[in-house]
């Protein structure tokens, strides 16, 4: 207490000592748009001498933000104004537009057919003798794209002398999907309310939205579902659709495409029809005026994003109709305007299954080659829900004639919420590379996502956002970067997720090598951190009900079994783990034949999954030497000890970042660490009534007893 | 729908190209505490002459902030450094402190007897031959006061060449009452959430709350209570707690005290008890043990701010004991640590009575001179609930022995929520000069709560928060000018309305006199018209059920019908308004004789409140000639008006205004016409099914049927 208050007043004098103007300065606003002045003299001098104007040639909405996006940018970063001018007259040109606009691109008879509509190329090259530099697309989206990798060189410190870049997205829609519901609420939302303020939309248009949009676009991101898959039908009203057409035109020119979520039941609940049947004439109809309704107002709008008979929401199967059926029902609706249907996989039938991780396969894989054109199918990394981790979901690879859709998580649901550090793109990674056949230079399921493995007509990938009001947008300046890092990888899912970490904190803190090699070593190893103290060795599914903050591996009862703790751990006095090889829910038996003999086999297995597919008993011998008892408590305690080591290095960073944003995630990692604790004693309390072992020698016995854990209470937690 | 888009392409470019860095800058968020240069050359020469450097003698939390308060401050207005000495060796010293503390004060022998605790002496003097400048209080409370008055005079572009000033607070209780609940949801709030994090409290503290401190520290507002007066019990467990702690930690050094809301029901709900009997002993221990505890916490705890028997809530009438003694109750267990508890007149029984607005009258004035001395009663300024206009609460002046405090409502449940601009300072102002015996220069509401009249041991103002985490704090730029005019009252409750806005206009938008004249016009006529579009010549509680957002004079039915519209216009094919004088409820009586007399005479009565008080039939004719009908007719038509004129008024002052802070203000006030004319034409609509006359000639009839005002639904407003 006494130190608690002490850090209080110093934190109130350094503040305001310290601060020229507002107490609030450096608090993360503008992501990684920071356009600060380079601050190494020599690459400011070289940057100087390469950009000197801006030329561009046609004129277009979209255009005009990847003019003014450059001119904010380079005048940040180059510290003086960076000029348009008509024509190339001298060195240092910077000449951006499409050849179809610009007489001066179309003089150059580039190359651009590889670049599809959104791809870009950037070249050094010589106009009248004049060294410049073009940013050159098929369409001014590609221009927008073009333009924001440019500044990102200049952020990042990459030279500019020989440029001859050219980049294309591999996915076709990369978006976000928002779970905001119409009272401002977002579910599992951990960055304070949704930023659409829907009750003064559309006569007030925030410009937040704008900054929203510029940071999309600046990762490629071209769509958004404004609204929670567990859906409302109000949204779908002429006074919410008004609302909605509002946020389509300020993010137009940035390329992005507005979806909304359909709640299936929508033609009774705000229609006058008696039912909702897909098959039924009068809902089809329904479905077609309403379409015809939303693209008179919204003429590029994407399309319907549902979630249809799972965790209590309606469906087709309410009528006997299938999950194709539905979709194909609105997928014919948004037909005639262009527009698609997501449906999401995420599925569980009102019965408890045997296993909930065999359900999307088993009601999706029967329905291969039944859905429209313009369906993709939604399907989550693994087929529980967003744990710290999960292996693949069996789904990627055995729809060949279905584009599936990939859905992350990017909100932290069940990875410790807005204050801890637990840097994504490792787990974004680890799916997109897992390897289906289990054929070591077999197809990923970046190779199904991205359409190569079967040809899909259509390519996308979903993150669900953690976005929201809160003035850093995300939470915390560090979750800012699994905004960033699923951006990246729906452009390009083959990234590093160790260069995007590199390239994000370079925009964001600091160009320093010292520093540069020290956060992203600590962001690298953030999220296994995180597995090790809540989930370690293939648990899953172990936090408290409903709010899911915290450890819960007690959590039994309640209205279905699959939604508690105790259904996904099973431990005995004999052993723990989910047992879904042939002697248990063979759910193995859903991945490719070689696939399902590694995770059929606890001795190939990799060891981080062992207890999502075997039952094993508390002495099992695991691959350190230790007994499975033991190897538990080990990792549980490594993760608390690699928070402990998070805390130490970020404390060695200080001389690097701004005392706001320092302080703030110094204070966030220490939250960690104790709840780290709170998870790993939590557990080994709980666990060590079946185990009936002691902690091993060397490692602390939990602090408080099991009833103390099970006793805290948090009915106010965010995000519920 | 044409026009909206382009607006929107226009804020997108306007915004992009001519932001230097980020798009959102002019947010608002720095309040009145805006220290920018000084922009008249003459002024800035003169102040720079006038401080150069600031000497601070003796250290103490409070002492630091206010020395780093005036040297941010100095820094910003005066363009440059103004450095902190040991010593006076030069011209323009800035000398602050106490007496005790400071041998330089001390050897000045001020007179400081008449200041107390919280007052302060500005003062030009010599020192050692030198000008100098002093602010010198008794304690450091002050200090901190009078240097943020140094500041408002430099900031209002006052001279500093003779100051002589000497300011004490009229009141000892000035505070903010946040309706914040433990889920950060605000009942009536419409500025975004809580700006309390309590998940991330204790261990999280948001410098945004140094920021709140400081704001409220300017206007001297001196204690807050941070929870919904619709209490939770969870408050008042030793986790929350702490979290209250920490915000105590914070606010200490800028002299504010945390109040909580206590549940009347907490001792079963968190204790153990199957009482909350006010006379039980083990009821009455439990609350000695839970202040105890709170003391030990948070050492300078305010107290209990209580809703009892109310709406719902609990409290001492369950048990058949009386305010008094529930009151007593709590009194009795904060009495040793020097606590108070403020206890809501607010109140009505479960059965409906004759006329609400007679209620807690009936209910507290037999109850004078039962409360302990650490007691103090706190009244709205209306005896209905924060009505658009109201007449003063016959309270006031009725309770001798009961020391009253007053309740304002800052935030604008009944005022339009966030997009309506109205200044409330008037309002404020109009209930503080009532003159409670109704004699020309007889005493005010003023007298009653400042204590001068009956002599009162205790004296407060409290104000409902309009605080929320938008950006801008309230919710829009005008108001803050609301915060700012309660805590400017709440010092000193007969400043003017007036001069408070001219005030607080030069601090947040502009010194200029052509600006000002407007502006302050703007802001002193819009109240009235928020009356003449909602609920002209005392019609009142007109609004929709619930969210009290728009116009709902058609609500009846529901479980009470004193939460209808029609209880409280009683409109009828013959006549409209309430009659409450003695053929009716006869609620004038409990006003004093003079007061009782004007109000029951229809031909004396203020025309402003003359529906509050009296049934009319339709053609009753009013001061201006008019029928009454044709009257209502004229008036809701005016304050469409009057928003049309703000709107161009406002529109004109675009040279003096950033282009953000004018633009959202510009955009909210079309939204304000637009709900003006909502109200006016619903409203219009509906009594016209009683009055059966035409809308008079020269004026608009409703552009919508009833039926379709009535049709209109809002789900989700915020603040509900």
């Amino acid at each position: 207490m006494r130190a608690g208050r002490l850090s209080v007043f110093a934190a109130i004098i350094g503040l305001l000592s310290g601060a020229s103007h507002p107490a609030v300065a450096e608090d993360g606003y503008d992501l990684w748009l920071r356009y600060h002045e380079v601050d190494a003299p020599s690459w400011l001098q070289s940057y100087r001498s390469a950009v000197t104007y801006l030329v561009s040639e046609g004129g277009s909405p979209t255009l005009d933000v990847a003019r003014a996006e450059l001119e904010q940018g380079l005048s940040g970063l180059l510290a003086g104004v960076v000029p348009v001018r008509d024509t190339v007259a001298k060195a240092g040109a910077l000449v951006i537009g499409t050849p179809q606009a610009s007489p001066l691109l179309a003089g150059m008879q580039l190359d651009l057919s590889g670049l599809g509509a959104e791809g870009y190329l950037i070249r050094r090259v010589k106009v009248d003798g004049q060294p410049a530099t073009i940013i050159a697309a098929n369409e001014d989206s590609g221009v927008l794209y073009g333009a924001f990798h440019f500044l990102r060189l200049l952020q990042t410190r990459q030279p500019l002398e020989n440029l001859d870049i050219q980049e294309a997205p591999s996915l076709r829609h990369r978006m976000l999907n928002h779970w905001d519901n119409l009272d401002r609420h977002v579910e599992r939302g951990y960055a304070g309310q949704s930023i659409w303020d829907w009750h003064k939309l559309p006569d007030w248009v925030d410009p937040r939205y704008i900054d929203y949009a510029r940071a999309n676009a600046s990762l490629g991101i071209n769509a958004t579902s404004l609204t929670n898959v567990n859906a409302n039908a109000i949204t779908l009203t002429p006074m919410y659709l008004e609302k909605a057409a509002a946020l389509a035109n300020v993010f137009r020119p940035y390329n992005i495409r507005v979806f909304l979520t359909a709640r299936f039941s929508a033609p009774m609940e705000i229609g006058e029809l008696d039912t909702a049947d897909p098959l039924d004439a009068d809902v089809r109809r329904w479905w077609m005026d309403k379409a015809e309704e939303i693209y008179s107002l919204i003429p590029d709008f994407g399309g319907f994003l549902v979630k249809a008979n799972s965790e209590g929401q309606p469906g087709p199967q309410d009528y006997g109709r299938s999950h194709a059926e539905g979709a194909n029902l609105l997928a014919d609706a948004v037909s005639p305007h262009g527009g698609m249907v997501i449906w999401r996989a995420f599925v569980y039938s009102d019965e408890e299954p045997d296993d909930r991780a065999k359900q999307a396969y088993t009601e999706f894989v029967p329905l291969d080659g039944e859905f429209r054109d313009n369906v993709m199918v939604q399907v989550k990394n693994g087929a529980i829900d967003f744990q710290p981790r999960e292996p693949f979901h069996p789904l990627f690879g055995a729809t060949p004639e279905t584009p599936l859709m990939m859905e992350f998580q990017i909100t932290k649901e069940y990875l410790g919420f807005a204050t801890h550090l637990a840097y994504l793109a490792p787990l974004f990674e680890e799916t997109l590379e897992a390897r289906i056949t289990g054929e070591p230079k077999g197809p990923t399921v970046a190779d199904v996502i991205d359409g190569s493995l079967h040809g899909y007509a259509d390519t996308g990938m979903a993150g669900v956002a953690n976005i929201g009001t809160d003035r850093n947008w995300s939470g915390s300046h560090f979750d800012q970067a699994n905004w960033y890092a699923f951006g990246r990888l729906a452009w390009d899912p083959q990234l590093d997720s160790g260069r995007i970490a590199d390239e994000w904190l370079r925009m964001t803190f600091s160009n320093n090598e010292n520093f540069l090699e020290q956060a992203t070593g600590m962001m690298m190893s953030s999220r296994e951190a995180v597995v090790d103290y809540m989930t370690p060795l293939g648990l899953h599914h172990l936090m408290a009900r409903g709010h899911h903050y915290g450890p819960g591996p007690w959590v039994e009862g309640g209205p279905r079994a699959d939604w508690t703790s105790v259904y996904y751990h099973r431990a005995t006095p004999q052993g723990i783990g989910f047992d879904r090889t042939e002697t248990g829910s063979n759910a193995v038996s859903q991945y490719a034949p070689k696939v399902a003999e590694v995770f059929a086999d606890r001795e190939r297995i990799p060891e981080e999954l062992l207890l999502w597919f075997h039952h094993l008993p508390w002495d099992y011998r695991t691959s350190s030497g230790r007994e499975l008892w033991d190897e538990l408590v080990h990792r549980y305690t490594r993760g608390v000890e690699a928070v402990g080591e998070m805390r130490e290095t970020w404390e060695g960073l200080a001389p690097y970042v701004d005392a706001e944003r320092h302080r703030q995630t110094a204070d966030f990692l220490a939250i960690q660490e104790k709840e780290a604790k709170w998870w790993r004693d939590a557990s080994i309390a709980y666990f060590q009534t079946f185990s009936r072992r002691p902690v091993p020698e060397g490692y602390e016995p939990p602090e408080h007893t099991l009833e103390y854990y099970q006793s805290l209470s948090f009915p106010y937690a965010p995000g519920n």
